[in-house]
């Protein structure tokens, strides 16, 4: 495990590089940047590099995964707004053929109605929602786990 | 109130930049050019500096909101198309904790079913509605006179 | 402009009269009389003579429309609950062959789901939701500024 | 037949008042009053004298259904827009216990969709819809046909 | 009215056949025979020469709509169970081009959900429904008179 | 306790005049004024002065409330056929700031789906349903406990 | 029971004349005769003369059981693509005054959703499911031990 | 009155047992073992005797009123959570053939969607709901109201 | 076949105990024992050993689906109540991967709309309901031909 | 391609017969035959032999599925009002095991609701709406293209 | 038709330059330059020049739909993703006022429900789905034939 | 971190004593009793002790949840089937006032729609899901920090 044998990518969705400033009721106070350093070092613990964008614009996250998603080994998926909205992104996920898992800040059955579903969890192995940051880094384990399950 | 001490912000969203060429049956022969300019006049006479955005870009809204939005002691939005499916202006607007107007050019509710809901109207000060350019100079006054109001 | 050329009509529907007494959360401190006094006063800058009824009864609101209603060169209309339930007063107004602006004090899209739908939107020239008395007053800027395009 | 044995009342809802001026793509240029003389015409030829209101007051009409309408041998109902939302209407004829025709000037499922159900039809001996002043005329028959039936 | 100047066919769905022995509570002893009788004599009155069709066959009643209902100068139409579910017979009455009279013997509100809403309401010149034999005469009555009318 | 000094307004709806002549099965041959006396009494016991009124008009009820129900301690209120339609009566008892008790003489889940949602219910301290008359004297007593309760 | 005192007709509906070679893994490898053929013996074990028809028009199926089926002792009722969409075919079995036992041989709850409702189950004596071929015989079981109940 | 010749049996349903310690602001600071008691207090008054069960097993619920339930005159009825989701208890309860009335301590409307149906309510005498522990004592007179009036 | 080499368990639901002496109008008269006995016998014809529970506990009945049913060559499952509410059963069912056939005494499509669906027979072999006692002897017969079609 | 080594079947449902006569705005001004003629033509180009039928009945359209469609190398499908509702069509279709294109003249989601569902779609090879005549010819290129791919 | 008179624009939404890689069960083996080629040379064929654009943004599309589509004679639109969520490209292709016609790839009706709504049909010339590339080859000749039809 | 320090509670809902017999493509090959040692070895690496319940019988889940689990500093509550249909153990476990973290085995996004609602979604700290056993040692890891964050 001393080497990074493994590629995870870390698609962020918009809104998200307000963490630590934006609604600290509903997203805690950990800047994007905390959570990916935290990334970061648990990727290195479990052999994984992390690679990651943040983005407003669905067209660019939908590049990202066709040029940089497609080629990790998986990727944790946090489409905020998007997760509600985007067949883009879930047919650029479909197309990747890279497993991925869905991860929120909030516990997102807690909040509005149209938040409660989402167009990319029958798609992905599994989901973390709610526990701020945590979610990532249950997310990045949860991941981990699956591939080096070879299942 | 010979001092602009008002910062207002204008957002508009997608294919408003062909008003004055567009279905002129719905929404009347004014530029969006003229609109900001009678919007400048009405902020100029109640004390407000007007800054606007025009993007058929949900992200570039969404950066708009964040970096120059948050920035102004109110907002007009005219999401246009994006008022009925885009969470992400929503949780831009909700992170930028600026109170905002909702306008629309045309009654929305007298147009297709799917414009009749908006996923903006529950967090806005309040909605002005099917008045052409006047919703826009409407919405002024009412943003203006909300924020002097303290409220 | 000196001469009040212009006739519009007010209607207040049931409650109404509590303004100022009932939940100020909602409804602000400003009384109903209060705001009426507010109309004259922008109806006489703006050329406009003001007529209005309050009723707490359906049928006297649609005596009125039919009786001095239909007479008046355009309306401002805050139906109060009956916007959410009253076919009769959609028929009246349909009948009166007037155009009428729909008002309302508080932003009828943050209260409860039943306020949600109006029956009289779709035949408005449009709506002012949200801004407490100033409602009325932008109201009827935009009916005046509607009267005077000739459209 | 030469004695008017029966008795008829007719119930005429909000707005019907203004037949002959209202809308008359809808509802023809026949006045309210054309239309009750007409029925006095049949009344006679079919032995049944009539007895008739209109009001725009749900109340008022609950009121003349306990105190008028119960004591007739049948009623013709056009609830207008009452039809569509009064329960204290359709419980008013229940408790008359009078058998009544509901009628109606226009076709109203070619109208609009709020318009399609109605609280009154299932316990009405039947429904006629669409036929101008004929409407009247034709429940007119319907009923005396059916009081006579002893049905 | 001495001529009889004009022509109504009388579409009679399936299983109208059976009225005189079937479910008497509902659609009365009168046979269908005997109804025709009646609209025979009835249309006699009028200035009319009635010509009929009954089939259980909704390829039949459609050929018929075709070849003789389209040749009319108006039509009653009792779809009996086709009411409720046939497309075929909405756009055969639509292709022909001549008005209808939609008769229900049976109050169709007062019955099962599922036949509450018909397919040719919002096409027919209006609707007669639950007078049993007596909705044809009345429906007769309707058409000749809104054919006469040159309306 | 041996002064009256709770005060205790009680709201009958439209037709509950009718009460002692109508639908039996339904509503029991207890009349109104039957009722009244009932708790007139039993307001003694328990140191209540009741007033009453009824009406078929809902502006008369929102009126009453407005005037006089306003000023009670508690209320009794069985809105009849208004329970499931009007949000003006729902908004009157909101603005009024007293709180009541809503009853019902049947059980109105055993009746037609339309009555199974009441617009007061969930203002209400509480709801006593099915028990014919006795159902008002079971809400003045749960009244006059929650009341004394200083809750 | 030897002699075959009661008479069993089989409504076989639209395609059904395709069994044994029409999508196997739904409908097994019988054929109709087959079926009838097994259905004739145990009819003869049972004491029950079978007669049977198949047609692919709901005209024909509507007339066969006013002709024939009407005159059964029973009827065992496969009406498969009709079964979801034929008010016609119920209207025929009501006026039939036959009890009848619906079977399908395919379990079409696990089927697609348009299949799950049928608008004959409510007025059948009960409903036998998914067995393939032996459906029909047990359904011929149901309906020979219900004839013979007197009930 | 001095003889108890009533039998009433009381179920509590799952969770009741914590009254007293649980969400206060909900259910109120009265243990269950109080309510009983006042119950029992309240039943000698009415001459009737009070059996009891409480248990958060829909089985154990189900085989109380099977075996003692069903031998009471009648019950008092707060399945608490079950209300909404079981046909068991509701079939119980049809099958025991003893009045019942349902009781709950809180307003079952102001709270989630989800407790606004009650599988229980339209076979039930009546409902109270929403007085807290007075919720029960209101029940008992009801049904001992209802047992005594022989209805 | 005089070998009993099949091994069947039948899953009585709750309530069912109560057979003979509830609802005779629904259930018929034979209790469950007189079923159990009348399907021993037909299974020694059919050469099938019988085992079955009654319980009023969806726990209890899982468990022994777990613990017996699953150990059978089929069941006979009629869950009543627990039929429309239990997901755990299905999943026990499912688990068990034992075929099952669902089986009714009453003809469920004909009675509330909750027991229109089951939450079982997606996944059963077919469905038999409607017939009494008979619904479980030919839900036997089914399964017994299942079981030997090697299917 | 000099041989016609394809065989293609044109089914034409209800009311096509019509076309050149019926709602010209609809359906355009060619005749079925001028279609057909058409088809034949580019039919022959292709290497295709057409033939075809249409019908009012339903119950012709299954048998020539079965006894003609069956038989072909593929179907051109326009089943007109039989689109939406035939549940016997998608059956007979299914059955048939021969790839289809489903094709209609007019654009079908640009007209009433319940023709935006087709039961056929989804299991056809694709569907083109809209062009009028073209739609047949752009539907057989389609077909025959398909076919030939082998796929 | 040697000359190209007709210039086609050919909008390519999200996910369309993956074509030839990505899920080939759904979306064939051709990628997205091989479809504009055979494009092309179709287009010449019919005199049409051919201008194309691929994006994942919404907001691109937009504005290739104003900059460019809206100066072409006819547009293909294959909005992919976009098809289904996007009142912004519909809003932009209203305000172009050119005809297009929508193509998908795959049968949208065949996948899943999501896919099965498009908010851009209805303003279409019409639709072609299911073929492939194939789809936009017809989608070609449908426009070039709807624009040279001067219809 | 030696000293385990917390208290966490498992709940594992019916038919979870299954795992590694039943449907291993859902559940995988590891049994409860794997899960719950390596729970038991996690919990003793963050300082936990774990106290767990298995049952089928949601009444032994509620009296566990209000015996044991709210003695707990913290639940991981796999509810299993009654996930989705008990209002009970939501009550239970609002009752019970720690907090929990929902957890299942399977991604319940990607199974039967019934499985898409929990009923206990909205009050858990936050959900786990789609990761066989991980989810288990993932919603400790979740629960522990939850804890020790003091939030």
């Amino acid at each position: 495990m001393t080497i990074s044998d493994l590629s995870v990518g870390v698609l962020n969705g918009p809104n998200l590089d307000l963490l630590g400033t934006r609604e600290p009721e509903f997203y805690g106070e950990a800047g994007l940047n905390g959570i990916l350093s935290a990334l970061d070092e648990l990727g290195t613990a479990l052999g994984a590099r992390v690679t990651s964008v943040q983005s407003n614009h669905e067209g660019e996250l939908a590049d990202w995964i066709r040029d940089v998603g497609s080629r990790q080994d998986g990727l944790l998926v946090n489409a905020a707004g998007y997760t509600h909205t985007s067949v883009v992104l879930r047919d650029a996920l479909l197309a990747a053929e890279v497993p991925f898992v869905e991860v929120h800040l909030t516990n997102i059955w807690a909040r509005e109605p149209f938040r409660h579903h989402s167009l990319l969890s029958d798609i992905a192995v599994g989901v973390v929602s709610g526990f701020g940051q945590d979610s990532y880094l249950l997310g990045m384990r949860a991941l981990a786990t699956h591939l080096r399950s070879g299942k």
